[in-house]
């Protein structure tokens, strides 16, 4: 199933005018002060025999390290805790079968709200577990995006709950900044930042914030060739479809929507794609050398650099490993 | 092949003194001064869903993110550069196939000095290759402990070379204890600090910091049972010989020595013993849970915990992860 979350009318009419302004180096600072006490500050990781391999010096941003598996508790919990006790005691939903449903449901236990998810039918009983397990409400529909529309729409409609869009939300952008925010004030003088693009809210989050802070570096990122819509939309200059092919990154099957599209082509200086067998051989590097459990889609903004596509000889790079989460009886190699 | 380095007669002959007086809190102080600029500080890892297992608070020292993929690049690295110019000159040499051999080899590149390292002919391709891509001569040998010692006082009596015995020495252990001092620099109200124990070159190291800086803190060691001979010497009284079972965790089949057994003896509170199955299960949580790769020696010290074996309700628990170095296709689950 392609995702294609932005596309969908729920999440239009449910979004206000403030969600859709992309956010600012401010908003990602505020965002920083609101969720630093509840967040993990992830360790910065470098690795020689990784540098060797680039020709580049790369700081590893270890979000696979990060509350819940992923970056994705950064966005989530600066929505729900930037909503007032009025508008958070609802609860919150949201449309997703990844990370970000995790993320949500502890966000919303730590404000002692509801959240309610909405996953399609054919979701796997492990990202179920994972739901349940931080205390999110799942309610199942057919594995199409027009179910999805209507099932968050009734939800929303019965529940009074405030939809948290994966990444139609300044609110989320901006916590997804924040990870690229504590990598640069830690290392002020990178050249080049990488970061996977799916429905590009880490990649605009991150854009802004190192293009805030540091205005000549190049903000780039990693893509599977098999879910190529970010590289193909900023060649046409229009938001594409997303690709019919199938991804082992499965955290990164969205498409953009038109506020982290624009921020892409303002903010972003290029995009590499990366093969499947890419994607698996960088898998392998950061486990064995690096010592770091990384998904897919999480080894996919390294792999330009470790497979010598992008050329960073010499150069200072940061890479946002985005996540961890996968399961150690269906890896990949 | 169990290893029993201590026991060896090279290293009798070769060790001074200075190098079997037991290190003090001073002593690790220094050695951590003098090793800061080349190591790695690891970060200090926490997971809620471990913790729960536990019911403690779990602080995981990341040496499996140490340069080399283990602590041992502490210990090796203080010895050498705790040599003179005239002293180092010629070299050091080791009897190991194993972190230490790699780490000895990483720190005698760095000051610019041969490593001669003794492997058995049956050390694996992939254990060799680590060892030369850090710049160490290899000499193999018969898989005897005879052979080996002869080999060591060969090199040693041909070269000139320095032997730097991977815990039978004083330089070592409080090289070893940093990664403790660092831990409790960190989180100074730490309960309990549990290490592995093989040698007991890291356990020593570790309780004599952790005594020096929180007098009140218990020490304990996980070991498997199926390698329980420190578990054997602190009930008998005396250093007992290795057990004739296999374990997975390759890395603590050395037994005591007579420093190492002193200073055990003296700092040492417990040792919780676990199964193979228990340590397979231990990593599987680390990997999955804390997305840190971390080999069976590594998680041997965070399985009494995370099995319940041992009690530690509502406390504050360090565990040293040691190291993270393995072969992905030949994972135990």
């Amino acid at each position: 199933m392609h995702q294609n979350d932005c596309r969908a009318s729920v999440a239009r009419d449910m979004t206000t005018q403030t969600q859709l302004a992309a956010p600012t180096l401010e908003t990602i600072r505020e965002a920083h002060r609101r969720i630093a006490p509840r967040i993990h500050r992830t360790p910065v990781v470098t690795c020689t025999s990784l540098d060797e391999i680039a020709g580049a010096r790369i700081y590893f941003k270890c979000e696979n390290l990060q509350k819940t598996g992923s970056f994705k508790i950064r966005g989530a919990s600066n929505a729900v805790f930037s909503l007032s006790d009025e508008e958070a005691k609802p609860g919150v939903a949201a449309p997703s079968s990844g990370n970000h449903a995790a993320a949500l449901s502890l966000a919303a236990r730590w404000r002692g709200i509801p959240a309610y998810i909405v996953m399609p039918s054919n979701s796997s009983e492990a990202k179920k577990r994972a739901v349940r397990a931080y205390g999110g409400e799942i309610t199942e529909c057919e594995p199409t995006i027009a179910a999805r529309e209507a099932t968050v729409a009734e939800i929303i409609n019965r529940t009074g709950a405030q939809l948290v869009h994966p990444y139609n939300d300044a609110r989320v952008i901006a916590g997804q900044g924040t990870a690229a925010a504590e990598l640069l004030d830690e290392v002020p003088d990178l050249d080049v930042i990488f970061a996977p693009v799916s429905g590009g809210g880490l990649l605009s989050g991150t854009a802004i914030a190192a293009k805030g802070l540091r205005p000549q570096i190049r903000v780039c990122a990693g893509e599977p060739q098999n879910a190529d819509d970010a590289y193909r939309s900023l060649a046409s200059g229009a938001i594409e479809p997303a690709s019919a092919r199938e991804t082992m990154a499965d955290g990164l099957r969205a498409t953009l929507c038109p506020l982290t599209f624009s921020i892409l082509r303002t903010h972003v200086d290029g995009i590499s794609l990366v093969t499947e067998d890419e994607i698996v051989a960088t898998m392998m590097l950061l486990w064995e050398r690096a010592k770091l459990v990384v998904e897919a889609s999480g080894a996919v903004a390294a792999t330009p650099l470790l497979t010598n596509k992008f050329n960073a000889k010499g150069k200072k790079v940061g890479v946002i490993l985005s996540g961890g989460n996968l399961d150690l009886h269906k890896l990949p190699f």
